[in-house]
C-alpha cells in the first residue's frame, strides 16, 4: 500500500463507501491490476475460449436447447462471477451434470426445442439465481453438507452414464426415440463386478440398434470420438516427446475437440455430408445474447422449485470444491457463502440473457488455471472471446455434424464416471457403500432427482443408525489411581451397588434413547444398584431431546430407588443446565471430578483391599 | 426354577421347541402365572375396562367411525399386544392422537361415515401394522429418533388443539362445516405471548358460532366438560379428605368419564332429549368384532402408505415412552424392536378385526399400572370386559349424547396440550425451539402429516446446521509439560511454522468440509507454516466423506509445500485408515503422541526461550 499512497489520499471518500460493500473481491485485486497480469489473463482467456465454444454448444444439445444458447449462457455468468467471486480461477458456464438436470426438469413442462422450452430453461436459471442469493445472504452454504461425499460421486457416475448413453443415438445417427435407460441400467446391474462394463453397455446398446444406424454418422462419431479420447491419454505424452514444455502439451491436449470440430466441419462441408443425410447442427442464429425475462407463473414456479434447488445445491458443490481446489494451490481462499452470491448473480444474468443454468465447470477451470490466470479478469476476456464467437463464427457452424458435440460430451462425461468409487468404498466402510450406490442405482432407473433424493435420505437415515449408538462406556478406578477407564478393557475396580458410564459423545436427539435404553437395561440387570454416575467429560452438548431424556432418566431411577449423579459436566454444558430445573430437580448431585463421587458414593471401591475388587478382564 | 424342578422334566422336549421363540414374553410370564397375579390382573382390567368403553366410543368419533369400531379396536390388539409385547401395563387400543391422524388420512379418500371410509380405516391399520412389522424384524427401531422431544411435544399440543377445536362443534349442537382450523391458527399466532390463548380462542370460536347453536346440547356439553375438568382435578383431593387412599381415589377420579357418560344418558332417556334436538350416539349394532380383510388396492396402498408410516412411527414413540416409564418404576424393562412387532401384531388384528390403527395409551396405561396389573393377561381380560360390553351394553348407548362423548374428548386432549413447552425450550435451546414452533404451527395450519414432516425436515437442517460446525480447537504446549491446550485459553508455545490442531468430534459427512475450511483459511493467512499436525484424541470414526476431505486436504497442503501430519490416532480409525491409500499417500506422518510429532517437526517450540515463544493469552 506504501507505494500508491500518493494516490488513495484523493480516494478516500469512496474507499469508506466501499467499505460497506466489504465482500465484494473484484475491490480488492481490480485496485491492483497491472500490465504483467493482463497479460497473463489474457493469454488464459484465448485458451479457455478456445475449449469453451464446442463445450457450451454440446451442453446447451444436452440441455436439450439449440446451441447458440449455450453461447448465451457463456458470457454474462463470467462477467457477473468475475465482480462477485472469491476464486481467482473458476470459469463459469454451463457443464454437463447440471444440463442433464435441466433437460430433466423442463422435459416435464415442454417439448425439446419449442420457445416454451426455451422460456422454462430461462425460468429455471432465475429461480436457482435467486434460491443461491437467498442462501448466500442467509449463509446457508452448509446446507451443501446434506450432500455427503459418496452420495456425489454416485451421482456424478450415474449422471456420466445417463449422459453418454443420451448421445449414442446421436452419434450413430439413429431416430428411434428413447434414451433406454432402464436397459442400460439393467446391464450395469448385472455387469458390476465386470470393470469393463462400459464397453460391453455400449456394445450391446450399440448391437441393439444396429439396423437403424446411419453409417456415415457412425463412422464420424466414432472416429471423432477415438481421436478425443486419444487427444486426452495419448497426444500429451507424444508432445512431450516431441520437445515442448508439459504445461503447454497439456493446453494443447485441451484444445482437442476445437480441432476435431473444424476439421469434422471442413470435411462436411467439403465432401456434401449433408446430402447423404449427416445431421449437422445448421444455421445458427448471429448476434449478441437476447435480454430475455423468465416466466412469471407460480405454478410454473412451484412445480421447478425443487429441481431449481437441486441444480442449486449440485452445481454449488461441484463449483466450491473446483475452487477450493484451485484456489489452495497458491495458497488463497475462497468464501462459500459468497461463492453462493457469486454463483446466484450468474444464474441471474443467465436467465435475463437467454440462457440456462451454469456453475463453475471443472475442466475448464483447471485449464484456466493452468495456462496462467491470475485474476477473475481473465473470465471477462473469455466472455469478451465468446461475445465474439456468437458474433462472427456462428455461421461457421453450419456444417459441424452433431455427431462430433455428441463425440465431445462422451469424452468429458465417461471421465466423470468412477464405478471403482464403490469398490475403495465398500473397503472402508459399508454404510457409506450402500450410500452411494443407492444414489447410483436410482438416479441411473428413476433419473437425477429421484436419485439425489433419494441419496440424501440414505444417508440421512444411515447416519442417524449410526449415531443412534453412541460410545457408552462402563468406567472403573484403575487401582491406586484417580483415573477411571473402561471395564471391558482395563482392569479396574467397580461395586455392585454404582455403576460409573462415560457417553463419549455430545447428547442429541438421535442417541438420547440409547442413553435411556442402557441405563434402563443396566438397572434391571443389576438389582443391588444404587447409583448411577454419568461421567459427562466427553459431551460437548445437550439439546432439548437429550435433557428430556436426562429428566425421564432420573425420574424413573428415583421411582425404582435410585440415584443419578454426573461428575465432570463441561462449564457450556453446566451453565445451560442450570437455567433449568433439571439441577434442581436431579435426584443425585453433581460432582467436580468423577473421583469425588466415587469417593463420595461408593468409598469401598476405593479403600477395598485386592479381594475384594470386583475386577473385570480382557474382551470386546 | 429349583423348586418345580419336579414339573419341569416332562416339560424339556416342549421347552427345547421354546428355545427358538426366545423373544415371545407370553412364555415367560405364563410360565409363572398364579392366583394372586390372577387377582391383581383382574381388578386393574375391571377398571380399565370402564375407563376404555367411553374411550374407545369417543375416539373411533374422532376418528370419523361408528363408535362401534372404537370397540372392535379393543379387542384383539390387546389380545395381541399380549402375546408379543415387553410391557407388563401398556394398554393398547384407540388414542386420540392416533386417530387424529387417522381421519386426517382417510379424508382424502371417503366420506366420513361412509362403508369404504370404514374400509380405508381398516386398510390403513393393515399397512400400519406391516410397517411396524417390517420395522420390528430389521431392528429399525432407530428411525423414531428422528422425531426429536421438541418436535413431537409440538405435534402432540397442536393435536390436542386442533381435536378440541374440532369437537366444539359436537359440543354445541353446531350444524355448520369445518374444523375452522386457519382462524383457530391464525387466533393462536396472535395471542401466542398469552398464557391464557385457550380459554380466548374457545371463546372466540363460541362467540362466531353464536347463531347456530343448539342451546340444550350447549347446556350438557358445557356441563360434562366442566364435570369431568373437575374429576380431574378436584375429585381426587375431595376423595382423599373423605377418607379414602390415594391410590383408589386416584381411580375412581379416572372412572369420572364413566359417571358423565351413565348420568347424561340416563336423563336423556328420562327427559327425551332426542325429542328436542339433542344428537344421541344412536343405534350401535350389538355383537362380536366382524372379521374383515384390508382393501388390496395397490393405488390406494401407495397414497395410504406416508399417512401409515407417519402413524406407525408417532404410535410407535408415543408408546415406547409409556412402556419405559411403568417399567422402569418396577426396574422391568421393555425391548423397542420386539414392541414394534407387538405393535405390528396388534394393527394387523385391528385391521382383520374391523378396527382402526391402535397403540399404546398413555392414560389407560398408567391406570393399569397403578390398579396393579401385573402381567399382559391383564390385557386379556380388559378385551373379555370390552368384548362383553360390545355384545351386552350397546343398546344402552343409544340414549348416550354425543355432547357428552365430545367433553370426553376435549378434556382428555387438553391435557396433552403443553403451550409452556415452547417457553422453556426456547430458554434452553433456540434450535430447539424453532423446531417446535414451526412443527407446532405447520400442524394447526396445514395438518398433521405436512406439520410433522416439516418438523422432521427442521429439525434435521437445524441439526446439520449445528454439527456443520465442529469444534476445532487450535492447539500449545503447555511449556515445560507434554500436554497440548487451546490457545484462545491458555498460555502456550507455538510456532509460525506449524499448527496443531484438535478437532472435538468425529469426522463426518456434516463437518468435514468445516475442517477443509479452517485449514484453508491457516494456509490463506499464515505465509510462514509447514506443517499442520491434527491431533485426532477425540475422533472416534471417519466416514467416507471425510476420509476424502482428509485427502484433499493433504493433497492442497502438498500442492502448496505443506505437509499433513496426524496424531493420537485412536487404534479403531488407524485400522480402517490403513486399508486405503490415505496413509500411504500421505504428505506427512502419524506420530503416536502429539508431543512426538512437535518434537520432530518443530522442536524450536519446545526448547525455545520465553522471549522466543509466541504466547497467546485469553478470551473466546
Amino acid at each position: 500500500m506504501a507505494d500508491d499512497g500518493g494516490l488513495m489520499a484523493p480516494a478516500a471518500r469512496p474507499a469508506n463507501l466501499l467499505r460497506l460493500l466489504p465482500s465484494l473481491p473484484i475491490l480488492e485485486w481490480g485496485r491492483r491490476y497491472d500490465r504483467d497480469t493482463l497479460v497473463s489473463d489474457l493469454v488464459a482467456a484465448i485458451i479457455v475460449t478456445m475449449m469453451l465454444i464446442p463445450q457450451s454448444l454440446a451442453y446447451a444439445l444436452l440441455a436439450g436447447l439449440p446451441p447458440e444458447i449455450g453461447l448465451y449462457a457463456s458470457v454474462a455468468p463470467l462477467l457477473l462471477y468475475a465482480v462477485f467471486g472469491t476464486s481467482r480461477v473458476l470459469a463459469v458456464g454451463p457443464v454437463a451434470v447440471v444440463s442433464l438436470m435441466t433437460a430433466a426438469a423442463i422435459g416435464e413442462h415442454a417439448v425439446a426445442g419449442s420457445p416454451q422450452y426455451w422460456a422454462v430453461a430461462i425460468t429455471l436459471a432465475f429461480l436457482s439465481g435467486v434460491m443461491l442469493l437467498i442462501m448466500g445472504v442467509l449463509r446457508l452454504g452448509f446446507l451443501a453438507n446434506f450432500l455427503s461425499h459418496p452420495v456425489i460421486s454416485g451421482f456424478i457416475s450415474a449422471s456420466g452414464l445417463l449422459i453418454a448413453a443420451s448421445q449414442l443415438k446421436t452419434l450413430m445417427g439413429v431416430k428411434a426415440e428413447g434414451h433406454n435407460v432402464i436397459d442400460l441400467a439393467q446391464a450395469l446391474i448385472s455387469q458390476l463386478p465386470n470393470i469393463h462394463v462400459l464397453t460391453l453397455v455400449v456394445a450391446q446398446a450399440l448391437i441393439s440398434q444396429l439396423p437403424n444406424i446411419h453409417v456415415l454418422t457412425l463412422v464420424v462419431g466414432v472416429l471423432a470420438t477415438a481421436f478425443l479420447f486419444w487427444v486426452r491419454k495419448g497426444l500429451k505424452p507424444l508432445l512431450i516427446r516431441v520437445g515442448l514444455n508439459a504445461r503447454l502439451a497439456d493446453v494443447l491436449a485441451k484444445a482437442g475437440p476445437v480441432a476435431a470440430i473444424a476439421v469434422t466441419a471442413l470435411l462436411a462441408w467439403i465432401l456434401d455430408w449433408k446430402g447423404q443425410g449427416l445431421r449437422l447442427v445448421g444455421s445458427v442464429p448471429q448476434g449478441l445474447p437476447p435480454l430475455t425475462l423468465p416466466v412469471w407463473d407460480l405454478a410454473l414456479w412451484q412445480s421447478l422449485a425443487m429441481p431449481a434447488l437441486l441444480i442449486s445445491v449440485v452445481g454449488f458443490v461441484e463449483s466450491v470444491s473446483v475452487g477450493q481446489t484451485l484456489a489452495a494451490k497458491r495458497r488463497q481462499r475462497i468464501e462459500p457463502n459468497q461463492e453462493l452470491v457469486a454463483l446466484g448473480a450468474s444464474n441471474l444474468s443467465a436467465a435475463f440473457t437467454g440462457g440456462f443454468p451454469v456453475t463453475g465447470g471443472f475442466a475448464r477451470s483447471v485449464v484456466n488455471f493452468d495456462a496462467g490466470a491470475q485474476t477473475p479478469a481473465a473470465g471477462v476476456y473469455t466472455a469478451l472471446g465468446i461475445t465474439l464467437a456468437s458474433l462472427f463464427l456462428t455461421p461457421a457452424l453450419y456444417f459441424l455434424p452433431q455427431a462430433t458435440l455428441s463425440a465431445t460430451i462422451i469424452v468429458a462425461v465417461l471421465s466423470l464416471v468412477d464405478l471403482g468409487m464403490l469398490k475403495r468404498t465398500w473397503a472402508y466402510s459399508r454404510t457409506d457403500f450402500l450410500a452411494a450406490l443407492a444414489t447410483l442405482l436410482m438416479t441411473l432407473v428413476q433419473g437425477v432427482e429421484v436419485g439425489l433424493v433419494v441419496g440424501v435420505a440414505v444417508s440421512l437415515v444411515l447416519f442417524l443408525y449410526r449415531t443412534s449408538r453412541p460410545h457408552i462406556a462402563e468406567v472403573g478406578q484403575v487401582p491406586g489411581t484417580e483415573h477411571f477407564r473402561n471395564v471391558l478393557r482395563h482392569h479396574v475396580a467397580t461395586s455392585p451397588r454404582l455403576v460409573s458410564l462415560r457417553v463419549d459423545e455430545s447428547l442429541y436427539f438421535a442417541n438420547a434413547r440409547a442413553l435411556e435404553d442402557r441405563i434402563n437395561d443396566l438397572v434391571a440387570e443389576r438389582p443391588a444398584l444404587k447409583h448411577v454416575v454419568l461421567q459427562c467429560s466427553a459431551i460437548n452438548d445437550i439439546d432439548a431431546s437429550a435433557l428430556e431424556s436426562l429428566e425421564a432418566i432420573d425420574h424413573r431411577l428415583r421411582d425404582a430407588g435410585l440415584r443419578l449423579h454426573l461428575s465432570e459436566v463441561k462449564g457450556p454444558v453446566m451453565d445451560r443446565l442450570q437455567a433449568t430445573e433439571f439441577v434442581a430437580r436431579l435426584s443425585g448431585k453433581i460432582y467436580l471430578s468423577h473421583y469425588q463421587a466415587i469417593a463420595q458414593l461408593s468409598p469401598e471401591i476405593l479403600t477395598s483391599s485386592t479381594a475384594q475388587r470386583q475386577v473385570n478382564q480382557g474382551g470386546a
